[in-house]
């Protein structure tokens, strides 16, 4: 398991050694869940959001001129159960994650679904980090509305501009509750 | 391997079976390597046209940012290289390769190192296909030196636009030789 990942290689003779760590595949969704066992790193939770700024504004931006009506009405259900469940419980956080699942799905880029699939796995650690640590989370729900509101309506600028908001607003909450 | 690349599942009493293709990690550089044996499919080479539109002028952009005289000094090196050897041989093509990773190296986000060394796989992959099937390049060459000159000169705006300009060529090139 640890070859497959690229973590270590066996050479005849050589034996097994551990790879350099800019050799590793920081993306697989495993090593990544492993990562987070504990708290994060503050410099990593950096990387992460710099990541997601760069990748999640241009897919809402894709999401909004590709989506079908299909993906808005899948959208808008997993909105309402993220609403009705609260983002604390399971069933609120799954939701929420269906919803950022549905943009990409809508993107239809293969690889940006697979990226965020990583992404994903390291937003979910960190999140659940933040609701071990934080005392008063800010209510993210009006600002997933608009969002959605501006995928329904096809406006990239504002599908941009909303997912900006949103990562800066989870990022700002993050970082508070690992220096907490 | 295959059950560590998330490419199969086993379970207990329910056998072996292939994971639904939008759970395979299609970043991890073995399976892009593996995928790109062949002919590349033109959707696949689509999608990773616009996540490197995504992914690299923002990377560029940070480059420019934060490189150290450092990064130039080996950037300058690498396009040395590729500018004696000719991006037809295998060491113009190792040298254009480590210019794109310093890149990243300046960026110091180890997740868009990570990132960078799957879209790199898929890339030589292409690459290697232009290479193999192409009548005439055109010479990237220039191109590289405008990328170079903006990041020594820390101006993030031209970084970005030498970046863009150079995966449109890329692009050009590379669907010109699918359709050949």
């Amino acid at each position: 398991m640890l070859a497959a990942k690229g973590l270590i290689e066996s050479r005849p003779k050589a034996g097994t050694r551990v790879r350099a760590r800019a050799d590793w595949n920081l993306l697989d969704p495993d090593l990544l869940a492993w990562m987070f066992e504990g708290e994060p790193p503050m410099a990593f939770v950096e990387s992460l959001f710099q990541l997601r700024m760069i990748v999640e504004p241009a897919a809402a931006e894709l999401a909004a001129r590709l989506r079908s009506s299909r993906h808005v009405g899948r959208m808008g259900y997993a909105l309402e159960v993220m609403e009705e469940a609260g983002l604390s419980s399971p069933e609120g956080q799954a939701a929420d994650q269906q919803f950022h699942n549905l943009i990409l799905e809508a993107t239809a880029n293969d690889l940006l679904i697979s990226l965020s699939g990583s992404i994903g796995a390291a937003v979910r650690a960190t999140t659940l980090f933040k609701h071990r640590k934080a005392k008063q989370l800010r209510d993210s729900i009006p600002l997933h509305r608009d969002l959605f509101a501006a995928i329904t309506d096809g406006d990239p600028a504002a599908a941009r501009a909303a997912t900006v908001t949103l990562i800066l607003q989870a990022q700002e909450d993050t970082e508070s509750s690992l220096k907490a």
